[in-house]
């Protein structure tokens, strides 16, 4: 049975639209696809499978040779599954940068510069004429209201929210209540260690020389979360440095309600980041108002 | 003004394919796009361009940092024009395979394993209601027809052909006629030196640590072909071999009527063809039955 999966620590764009991808391509085919995820189910996602009746999909690390494997949320193979290179990869839903990827054979691609994988997956099930479940449109708003932060991000499109605005109709869902609630519950970082926050939602990227990753972490109140484990994370921050030798580590502390960004920034490339933001980093720390986005606004510039 | 291109020693796929691109976008933005080629126009498309009444893109070399560029049926960079690396990749429109191709940001790409770019193309003109005029319908019968070889390559998909269908009532053309016309004009080799048939339709690959090339040349009489020209092509080869400092250098003389390519291989890496394939070269030569297709039959070996 061909897979189905979203990047490594997964988010709630890669759980909600791997579900919402495999049913689709299951009614495209006739024939049933297995959903999988690469990493544990973040406190976010496991509120919405518990709001939308989902199980959470099968963990796996690996896939075989020649596999048919369809990929959303990602391409890149550094953050895919093991041994994803010598799979058959036959298609990808994204909405990413391309870079690590490549293939022996044409496959299809729909990458889109959306704020979300739900977004596009969204537009795949009217060309098809695949009636979306309202459990489905539920899914596909969660990710979409969780990658766009409510649709403050500056990842966020026209395509988003009139996605969400079809959606919550089939889904009978109040968006504003509904997406504050699970965000809010995503937040909960009470018994989680500092490895744990850094493996919450975390991303490596290769660019030339460069090789970086960047964690995130969502959270309502950027000053407390700092009291307590600024030591911590900067510990175990160094340690995965000193593993993955990477020479740049970047935490996002995102303040969801404020959408600010407190960055901490560790490695032998931390000038590197100061030279490319213009801003130096005290302690390691520095503010940055306005960003909450990883991609649009913190990768680009690496 | 944002430029539109396919790939380097155009083939008729990536100048009608382009046109056709350049027309879609101008009607979906409301905005001029520039139809740009990055290389001579072979036979076959002259006599397309002739009968459609376009006149050839413009010819580009390089592109400038930070440009806004749209890629169609093509997307290594290696293939690509001088200096897409620092270009502004907006979106590509492709059907091979995804290699030597990364951006910093987020893209639009539509790829699908089709025989023919504007297979893909037809799909965005429908989605986006835009009218085909009988002029473009006629370059994108011209692509996929050229492409697919009037369906007999392997490559050939249903969606080509029901493409085709639909395409001929706009365009009013008896496909099997006009096809065969066109096709037997680009056979047309009589002024061509060794050195010129090579640059007809040649594309470079990097895979591992293998950097070869393969150039395809379309006959109806393969022997008078090799009778004439063999000695001078091989030498061809070993120059390029030597220029560009490739490991293989492969030759397919593709007969167009019967569907056999009988292909020249040199380099220093030939063995791995001949294991790859299971074929004993003899002075460097061997008949593949049924072998029409690079994408599809030859690199995915290699």
């Amino acid at each position: 049975m061909a897979k189905v999966f979203g990047h490594k620590k997964p988010d709630t764009d890669s759980i909600c639209s791997s579900i919402a991808f495999g049913y689709l391509l299951s009614e495209i085919n006739n024939q049933e696809f297995q959903v999988c995820r690469l990493g544990e189910i973040n406190e976010e996602t496991k509120y919405i499978l518990g709001e939308t009746g989902f199980e959470a999909p099968e963990l796996i690390d690996t896939v075989n040779q020649g596999e048919d494997v369809y990929l959303i949320d990602h391409n890149e193979f550094s953050q895919s599954v093991n041994n994803i290179e010598n799979a058959n990869i036959k298609m990808v839903v994204d909405h990413h940068r391309v870079a690590n990827f490549h293939t022996n054979n044409p496959l299809e691609m729909r990458l889109k510069p959306v704020g979300c994988s739900s977004t596009i997956l969204f537009e795949l099930f009217k060309e098809n004429n695949i009636e979306i479940r309202a459990d489905i449109a539920k899914l596909m708003i969660s990710a979409i209201i969780s990658d766009t932060l409510l649709f403050k991000s500056p990842t966020t499109t026209d395509k988003d929210i009139q996605a969400v605005e079809q959606l919550k109709d089939i889904a009978g869902v109040e968006v504003e209540k509904y997406g504050l609630e699970f965000l809010k519950a995503g937040t909960n970082l009470a018994d989680k260690s500092a490895q744990e926050l850094l493996e919450i939602d975390s991303k490596e990227f290769t660019s030339n020389d460069l090789r970086f990753e960047v964690a995130q972490i969502n959270t309502v109140d950027i000053d407390e979360l700092l009291a307590k484990e600024e030591n911590n994370l900067k510990r175990e921050m160094e340690n995965k440095i000193a593993d993955k030798q990477l020479s740049l580590f970047i935490v996002m502390i995102t303040d969801i309600i404020n959408s600010n960004s407190l960055v901490i920034a560790l490695g032998e490339k931390t000038a590197h980041f100061e030279q490319n933001f213009g801003k130096t980093l005290v302690n390691n720390k520095v503010l940055l108002d306005g960003v909450v986005s990883r991609k649009k606004q913190i990768v680009p510039n690496l």
